[in-house]
């Protein structure tokens, strides 16, 4: 698909980016969140160990292979559109025609001014079609391998993200202490992962740290008062 | 933003179910997962019952407040790409013009037949920040209440999809039992889900049923494995 190289650079490092997002707020959040209502329902940490252990295994294998088929779909969605996009152009170029000039003419364009333009594409069928696929459906052409770096970014990200606030569960055979320091340890890593996520997503760093502190900490009391109130 | 009724339409259900399909996947995976994993290596269900809903509400709070954010920070973005779109177009419109001629070049469209279009979007700054928008950088207008909408679709699906696979274990106090029933109502409720996934999606119904039980089983697979590993 014709682009110019600035706006695919563009989407590429954001949808990197986006990835490690996904995978680390999850990673960051849920384990911590977990491991915190655990502490308050049962005293050995052997038994939180195992079950963040397992949370993180199975979140980063559900959430990677979730990517992965996300980004799969993607991919087959944006090549079923444009075989339909192709067909039309060739078949039916004259209701195509119209939707161009019906398109254009939502922008103010009138069909005298938008006239030289549809000859130009009608000159050119295949560049028709990835203006249509572009102007009239705002899809672009997803990257081959996309899917599975997407997957291994995903997972990767969660099992760093997971593996920090459960490292505490490891070290102290009850589980006060460990909570104290899985907490702070957490408190400390989403606000830097916020601080970060701000800088790369163009948000205000300073309120993309309070807001990533506050899910976290949001989900994590949910989870203490749920696991207390029953196990407790 | 103008645009056809179809295209809105088509737009705000995709997302929707998108927001269901997130939240509803990672559902019914990862405490089916986490409680297949702790009954490896705990007898008693009612640990069992405590993790798993701590891992619902941390689940579909982090998912929930993510989604909102998440759409919340595209609402933001498209905002200030706007404001500068409008900056653009008002203080440099020989640049922007240029810039529309570039883009229309890529398509095979050369200066001459895209001259009288150009014209017309100058004619109408703001239906020209709205071309821009849509052409260049390939962003549609959010709508507003999506970030809420999208949050509350997200958590709801958590929860729902959460509750099925750990149903049995509040009727059983012994882990083993339990373990069967629930693997055998999660892997029917992923089946349907992954089918009517596909429905909507457009994806072949039976293929997309398929792939939903493999990621399902994968990450119970390995929650079990890792938790038994470790705690038995």
């Amino acid at each position: 698909m014709p682009s110019t190289p600035h706006i695919e650079q563009h989407f590429t490092s954001g949808k990197s980016v986006r990835d490690i997002v996904i995978g680390m707020s999850d990673g960051l959040t849920v384990p911590f969140a977990l491991a915190a209502g655990l502490s308050g329902a049962i005293d050995s940490t052997s038994i939180v160990v195992t079950a963040g252990l397992a949370e993180i295994a199975a979140g980063s294998i559900a959430m990677g292979l979730g990517g992965y088929l996300a980004a799969r779909s993607d991919a087959e969605h944006y090549a079923s559109e444009r075989l339909r996009e192709q067909r039309e152009v060739r078949d039916l170029p004259g209701a195509e025609a119209k939707e161009v000039a019906d398109l254009l003419g939502s922008y103010g364009v009138g069909p005298e001014a938008a006239a030289p333009l549809i000859d130009a594409l009608k000159a050119r069928p295949e560049a028709w079609v990835d203006f249509m696929m572009r102007f009239e459906l705002g899809l672009d052409q997803p990257e081959p391998k996309r899917a599975v770096i997407s997957a291994a970014t995903i997972a990767g990200a969660y099992v760093v993200g997971g593996l920090i606030p459960l490292a505490p569960y490891f070290f102290f055979t009850v589980t006060d202490r460990a909570l104290v320091l899985s907490s702070l340890l957490t408190l400390l890593a989403l606000c830097v992962f916020g601080y970060v996520k701000g800088r790369y997503t163009g948000a205000p760093p300073t309120r993309s740290a309070a807001q990533t502190v506050l899910v976290g900490g949001l989900a994590a009391a949910a989870a203490f008062v749920i696991a207390r109130a029953i196990g407790g």
